[in-house]
């Protein structure tokens, strides 16, 4: 933000008015949008230098003002800010203080930057990073250490239920151990399905694309475009059962794959919308969080089919 | 890009060019920005409504303008035109073709949409998703099955390789079933070290922050950083080897931890390098493809241990 914005009185004409901003010029971040205060400072309207060289120079800026002008609050987001700049195509935005007196104004080229700031920040969270202060060529060997290793560490700890899904079939597995060849496949399968559906909602819930009274209607879509996936994804890998494990595994490992894709994608879709319901950040989840948890369903859905179907 | 842009000529002075711009402004995107154009329409300058407004009426274009304007070919990207608009702070960056005839501009505003477009499509190349060309929202459930489906089958058949990894390690899994608990917990970290660091360079190729020529550096960088969080990670896991496994099982997993959260550190910091040196998107390396090697490599190095520390 910066306060170096130019100022106009309502009862002054658009000759005095661009006498005023000739004058102030040198010292202001823009004149081409000059916000009307009143004697209390409060933000009354707007004009653009475009309007006052257009109009007739005898004209009031009361009467050629935008009465109406959108203003932020000092209590408003930077990324909301962004969003505001963007979304009326503004060159800058006013910001106010609790008593609506004008404080000073956000430019469309910081807007910019924060655009840049916060997509890379998203990009960080999705892989479980924390924010960077610095760029990542700058950033010292501790700096990046501190902001990887904590969620590295609590999904090492996540993992460990998947572990313990297999030790509880362990039975299972060394009565058909062919039935290994196919667990990286399927569970990853899982969590990129999970990791696809994630994104799409993460990145759609930032951008203000959907919110959070849309997920039913995701849901319901989801379950259709899952259900596609994993019915593709089945076919791809039913040869593979057939000559890796014969008829009986070939089956669990198509039920399985069809199931995981179906359980992953709605575990994706789903997790943004939870966290954003308790005011969490939604894109912590889109990556590691929902593989860790695909994954762990999956090793439970995997083996308890196998010991279903194969009677064990 | 737009051709309603305002244009001069260089031999009028400011308030000749004052009444070019309040006659031609209705028709025009902005008039905040002139360029300055010879006969034959070259760009030969720029000047601002700013500069005209605080220069004398009587001082020639041609002695206030810029005379080094930056512009941009038809060649540019939208990508590209929109860094340059945010490097330079630009309201518009005049477009030239072939001749360095002026054929257009693009406002700050379309680059602020492209900025946010291309984070989305980075975004969604993370986790192998296509390029939507409609809203989440609004897309058919076909659609988001093609835009999905692709690298999801080509991802089963890349994990086919880790499940190959376990079945050619099966006598070794058979003596040591207590290695299975184990397998999830490490090849996920392997394959979230290498999300971290792959999603780092790919966001930072995708700014500018870095380029190819930086890999060494930061490849040295990375082995510290990436050394550093598998001792952490190490740790994490002895006390649960000792629990789960005995003394030996927990050198194994030790040892593994440490080897595999080094190797999937710097898979993901140099896949994204070595699209961009061929010319590919970098972006599609960061998520499940990284994933997936570092599995494999995971795999392979987990059971490879063991086989040789358990004498198997």
């Amino acid at each position: 933000m910066t306060s170096d914005y130019a100022t106009l009185p309502d009862h002054v004409t658009v000759q005095q008015a661009l006498d005023i901003l000739r004058r102030e010029a040198p010292d202001k971040e823009t004149i081409y949008t000059a916000y009307v205060v009143n004697t209390q400072r409060k933000l009354i309207g707007v004009i653009t230098l475009r309007e006052l060289i257009l109009a007739p120079v005898g004209a009031l800026i009361s009467e050629l003002m935008n009465h109406d002008p959108i203003f932020a609050s000092v209590h408003t987001s930077q990324e909301e800010i962004a969003a505001l700049i963007a979304r009326y195509d503004l060159m800058a935005l006013p910001i106010v203080n609790d008593d609506q007196h004008m404080i000073g104004i956000v430019t469309y080229d910081d807007a910019m930057d924060v655009v840049e700031q916060e997509a890379t920040e998203d990009f960080h969270k999705t892989a479980t990073i924390g924010k960077l202060e610095s760029s990542v060529k700058q950033a010292s060997v501790t700096l990046l250490y501190r902001k990887r290793v904590f969620w590295l560490v609590v999904l090492v700890f996540g993992n460990i239920f998947s572990g313990a899904g297999i030790a509880h079939f362990e039975e299972t597995i060394s009565s058909y151990l062919a039935l290994l060849f196919f667990l990286p496949l399927l569970i990853a399968s899982s969590g990129n399905a999970g990791a696809q559906s994630g994104t799409l909602m993460v990145r759609a819930l930032a951008t203000g694309d959907v919110s959070l009274k849309d997920w039913s209607y995701l849901l319901g879509k989801e379950c259709l475009v899952a259900l596609l996936l994993g019915l593709t994804m089945a076919a791809a890998v039913f040869g593979l059962g057939i000559w890796r494990g014969g008829a009986d595994i070939a089956v669990v490992v198509t039920l399985t794959m069809v199931l995981v894709v179906i359980v992953g994608s709605l575990i994706g879709l789903s997790l943004p919308f939870l966290l954003s319901r308790f005011n969490l950040d939604p894109a912590t989840a889109s990556g590691p969080l929902i593989t860790s948890i695909a994954d762990v369903t999956g090793v439970i859905l995997y083996f308890s089919i196998a010991a279903w179907y194969l009677n064990l």
